[in-house]
C-alpha cells in the first residue's frame, strides 16, 4: 500500500481527500496534520468518516511525513511552498492542493498572492496536475501543482477550441459559478448561511486570482497571449460549479465532434449529446467533467458549458486522479463513485 | 379608491400583487378569479394573508371585471389575448403580466409561444411596460403588456451603453441567472426541490421566449437589429434574477457616469458606486433594479451586473408601477418596502 | 417624529429594526452605532437600505444616544447591561434586544450566560416585553427586555393551556426548529452555508439559553415551577422558528376554541382554523405568531404548531411593537407588512 | 453475478439503487421497467449514471423479470402488490420499497393506503426488512417488504428503549424531519423549490401512514401495543431524516450502555459519544442510522437523536442490505461510501 500523508486535514480538500481515499485499494493514510485540532480523532471533526478513519490529528511538528510516499497538501496558500523542499530531498512526492505552485512566474505570484513566494526555484520544478493536457509530465513529477476549481472547468471547456485555433482567443468569456465550499471552511461573514442562502452575486469582476491561472494554461496550448474575462459567482449551493464560456468563431468547424474527438480517450470529461445541458449535481461527489457545445441560432458564438464538483475534479478527486498517475494506478483507482442526486 | 380585478390570482405573480396592492394607498383589490380555486378564501391558500385579504377566488364566468377601472392578467400565457378586447371595449385598463402582448410581430410571438395569436391587432395597441424607456407612452395606454423578468433584467443594463451608442451592438451576450420562482407556481418535475436545490444549470441555450422580447426592445433603443446571445441558467434560490451582461466597446466612454446620468431620475433604477457587486437579496421583495458597472483590466469589454427579484421589478412591482404611471399615482406609491435581508 | 437610537447596528437584528422603522409613521432613527464600522455608511454595510437610509454608523463613544427618546439594544449580550443605567437615568427608555434583562434571577442569568451581571438591580425592575402577556406593564416600562425568539415562540403556543391549567404543566416538550439567522451574523463555522445548508440537527440538548427563560414565563402563568424538556434544532432556511409542543391534557377542553378566546383580541396572533399546518413563510418578514392546535387520534396528548419569524416576531418586530405600546402609538404601526411567500 | 431487475427505475428510489449497485461486486441489474420512459436510455434520464449504466428503460410488458434472481419494486404504492405473486412464483425474490407489504392486517392497510390490497395473503408470508431486528428472517425470505423511511429512524432509536422495557410505551413520541426527496419524484405543488424551500412545517399531523407502521413494529418487540404521537415535518434539505424522540423513563437505566450494547454488533447502526448531535450530512449517501441519547438536567425523559439518509438506509441503501442478507454475501457489500461531507 501507498503511505500516503495529509497536511492540513480540517478543511473541506481534507476531509474530501480522505472520504476518497479512504476506500482507494492502493493507498493507506498514514498521517494527517492540523495544528488546531492535533490530539483530536478524526471522526470526531468529521463523524460522517466513524468507522472509516482510526486516525488522529497530529501536530505538523510532530508528523512524520518525510516516511510517506506521498504528501497532499490541503492547506491555505502559502503553506507549502515553505514545507515542500525538505521533503521533495527525502525523496516524498507532492501534490500540492492550494496554489503555491500554480503559477510560473514568481511576480505574477506575489502580485495575485499577495505575498513573497518562499520557494520560486520550485514553481519551474512543479508539474500543472492537469491530466488532460500534462499526463506524461505527471507521471514523472516530484512535484504536483494540482488545479484549481475554476480554471479545472474553464480550461477543460475552451481547450478544444484553442488548440484547434478556431476562436478568437483574444477575447474569451467565461461567466463561472461557484458552490459555497469553494471559499473553504473558514469562519467568514460572507459565507454564512445567512447571507449566501438565497442569494446570489458576481464577485472580484476586476480581478481573481484564477485568472491568471486560466490565462497561463489556455498561453501554453494557444502558444501565445490569450483574452480573457473572468467572471466568478457565489451560487446557493455546496458543492459545484458551472462555467458558461463564450468565444467567437474564427473559422467553420465541427464543434461537437471537435469536442467529443479531443476526449474521446479522457474518462473524466464526458461530452454530453448535442443540444445537452449538464446540471452540476451530475458530478456532485464524482470526479467527472460534463460538457456540452451549443451555437445559438447557429451564429458567430459558441456556448460551452462544463460542470465540475468543485472538491473533486476542481480539488480533491483531481489530486487522487493525479496520484494515480504519479504511482502507475489505474487512473480511475478509487474515482468510480456514482455523482449523488438527487 | 381604484377598483382593479386580477384575473389568475393563484400563481406567483397572483400572489406577489396581492402582498403589494393590499396596503396601496389607492387602490382596493374588489375581484380575484380562479377557475380551479373558485369558492375557496384566498387566504386559505395562501396563509400569509390572512386578515389581510377577505376576497374569495371567483370563477372567471362569475367575475365582474368591466366594472373595474384595471384588471391585471396574472394568467398563463394565451389567456389575455383571448379576454382583453371585452375589458377594453367596456373602457377597463388591463396589464398583462404573461407574454400576450410583448411582441410587436404577431409571426415571431406565434413562432415562440407555439400557438396562434387570439388578437394580432392589439399587438400594435399595447404599450410595452418598461417605465424607463416608455413611461409617457404607458400613462396613456389602455393596455399595458408588462415585461417578462429577464427582459428588464438585460434592458435595463444594456440600455445606456445601446442608447450612447458606444458599444458593437451586434455581438450582445447576457448570461442570466433566475430563481426557481420564474417558473411559477406549477407542478412540474423539474423544479421541484429535490431537482432544483443544491444544483445550477443552463437550460434553453439555443433559445429562450425573452430572447426575441430583448432583441425588440434594444432594436428598438439602437434603431436597428442587435445580435444577442441570451443564456439563462436556473439557480437554487426563490426569488431573484442576476444578469451579467458582456459587450465590447467601439469607443471611449466614462461608462460609471453614463450609467449614474440616464438614471439620475430614476426612482428604480440604483447605480451602486465603482467596483460593486450587487447581490439579489438586496432586492429581494423591492422594486428595484441595482447595476454595478465594471471594466476588467481596464480592457476592451464592458461588464454590467443588474439585479432584479423576478416576481417584483420583473412582474407584480412592475405592474403596480405601470398602473401608478396609468392613473398618475406617484409612481412609488405601495412600492416602498425595503428589501428582506437576510 | 420620535427620536430613536439604535446600538449595534450591524447583526441582523440591527437591519431589521432599520427595516421596520424606516417607514414607520411616528419615528426617526437619530444615531446608530457600531464599533466596527463606524464612519461607514449604512447602506453600504447594508444596499438593500440605498436611498431609505442616510445614516453613518457612529462610533458608541461619540453617539449622542441621551437626546434620543429611546434606544434600542441590539448587540450582543453583556452590553446593554453596561451602558442601559444612564441613559434610563437620562430618561430614555431602553428596549434591550440581547438577553441581559430576560431573566430575574441574578444567579440564574449568571449561570446560563457565564458571565458575572453588570446591574442585577435593573433585573427586577425590566418588563420583559411580550405584549400578549405584559402590555400594561409594557406601557409603563423604562426598560423592556425583549423576549428571544424561542421563548416567544414556546411561550404563546403554550401560554393558552397553561393560563386554563388543562394540562400537566410538569411534563412539557418543546421541539423547536430555527433558521440560521438566529445564530446572527457573526463569523462562524458551524453556520457557514457549506454547514448549514442540506444539513439538520440539533443542538444544546442538555442545555440551552433560552430553557430558563421559557421556564421562567410559563411559571409566572402557572403561579408555580414548570417541567419542560426543551430541544432546539438547526434548519437549514434563512428566518423562521417553528416550535411543535407537546403536553398531556388533566382534563377534558375544547381546545381549539380555548386558543382562539385567548388571542381574540390580539392583533399579532393567529390561531388558525383547525387541521391547519402553519408554515413558517407564512410569516417571514412579518410581525405575526402563526398557532394551529391538534389533537391526534383525539388522545390524551395536544401538540400545537407555533410559528414566527425569529427575527420580526422573534426580535426586532416584537420590539417595534413593544416601542408603539410604550409610546401609545397604534400596536401595528410600521408592522403591516404581509410576509414575503414564496 | 446475481441478476436484479428493477421495476419503476425512475424515481429517486429506483435512480438511488442504481447508485449502490453499479459497484456492487456481486450483482448485475439485467432489467429496469419504465411505463414512460420505455426506450430511454437511463443515463439520458440520470446523466449521473453515464458510463455506468448501459441500460435502456424497459416498458413492463416487455420486462423479462422472470429470468432475475432478485426484483426490487421501486414503484407507487398499489403496484407490487399487484405483480408480486406471479414472480414469487417463478422462484423471483422480491424486496418492495414501497408500502404494499409493510403492514400485517389488510383491514389497516386498506384504511391508511385507501384502496382494496389485492394479495392480503401476502401480508403474512412477507418480512419486514429490518435487519436489526429480523435479519435471520429476511435471509429465508422470498419476499421483503423494506421499511419506510421514517419507521427505520423512529424504530432503531426507540428500539434499546422497549426491548429494556425501560420507558412508559404508552405515551412515545416521535419529532421527525424530513428532506423533501422523501415525497419522491412526482410533480407535485407542495414540493416544488418555490414551495419547501425557505420554509419548513408539520404535515399530517391527524395521521400519517408511517404511524400504522411505527406502532406495529414496536408493539412487535413490545409484545403489547404502543402509544405513539408521532409528527412528520418537511424541511428544506433534499435527503436526510432526523427524528428527535422522546420518552418518560419507568426505571433506572444506564442508557448509553444500552443503547452501545445494543448495536455493538450492527455495522449500519453507530451510536455516538454521550453529548452529541448527530447531523443528517453525517449519513448522506450514507446507509448509517446515527443515534445520539440525552437525558436533559438528568430529568425522567429520554431525548433519542436519530438520523439517516432517507433514500439509503430509509429505502435503497436498506433494501441493497437486505439483498446482501438475502443472497449471503457480506452485509456491507456495495455499501461502503462514506457520506457526502460537505
Amino acid at each position: 500500500m501507498l503511505k500516503v500523508g495529509i497536511v492540513g486535514g480540517t478543511g473541506y480538500t481534507g476531509v474530501e481527500l480522505l472520504r476518497l481515499l479512504v476506500h482507494h485499494p492502493k493507498v493507506s493514510v498514514s498521517v494527517i496534520t492540523s495544528r488546531s485540532e492535533a490530539g483530536v480523532e478524526v471522526s470526531a471533526l468529521f463523524p460522517s468518516l466513524r468507522g472509516m478513519v482510526e486516525l488522529k490529528f497530529v501536530d505538523p511538528s510532530n508528523a512524520e511525513l518525510d516516511s510517506c510516499d506521498l504528501v497532499f497538501f490541503a492547506t491555505p496558500n502559502g503553506i507549502a511552498m515553505q514545507q515542500a523542499k525538505p521533503l521533495l530531498d527525502a525523496g516524498v512526492r507532492v501534490i500540492d492542493l492550494a496554489a503555491d505552485f500554480r503559477l510560473k512566474d514568481a511576480a505574477t505570484w506575489e502580485k495575485w498572492y499577495g505575498m513573497p513566494h518562499a520557494n520560486p526555484q520550485l514553481l519551474s520544478e512543479a508539474v500543472y496536475g492537469l491530466p488532460e493536457i500534462n499526463r506524461d509530465k505527471i507521471r514523472q513529477a516530484q512535484l504536483v501543482a494540482n488545479p484549481g476549481c475554476y480554471p479545472t472547468a474553464v480550461q477543460l471547456g475552451f481547450l478544444p477550441l484553442i488548440e484547434a485555433g478556431v476562436v478568437d482567443e483574444g477575447h474569451l468569456i467565461a461567466d463561472a459559478k461557484s458552490g459555497v465550499s469553494g471559499a473553504g471552511r473558514k469562519a467568514e461573514i460572507d459565507t454564512l448561511f445567512g447571507e449566501a442562502s438565497d442569494n446570489f452575486k458576481a464577485y472580484n469582476v476586476s480581478g481573481h486570482r484564477h485568472w491568471p491561472e486560466i490565462r497561463q494554461g489556455l498561453a501554453d496550448v494557444a502558444g501565445k497571449e490569450v483574452g480573457l474575462i473572468f467572471v466568478p459567482h457565489l451560487t446557493p449551493m455546496i458543492r459545484g460549479i458551472h462555467a458558461t464560456l463564450y468565444a467567437r468563431f474564427t473559422r467553420e468547424v465541427e464543434v461537437q465532434e471537435l469536442f467529443e474527438k479531443r476526449y474521446a480517450g479522457e474518462e473524466f470529461v464526458d461530452v454530453l449529446p448535442p443540444g445537452s445541458h449538464p446540471d452540476t449535481r451530475s458530478v456532485r461527489g464524482a470526479n467527472f467533467c460534463r460538457i456540452a457545445v451549443h451555437r445559438p441560432q447557429n451564429g458567430d458564438t459558441v456556448v460551452v458549458l462544463s460542470v465540475i464538483d468543485n472538491l473533486v475534479k476542481g480539488a480533491a478527486g483531481q489530486a487522487v486522479q493525479n496520484m494515480n498517475i504519479m504511482f502507475e494506478f489505474p487512473e480511475s483507482a478509487g474515482l468510480h463513485h456514482a455523482a449523488l442526486l438527487p
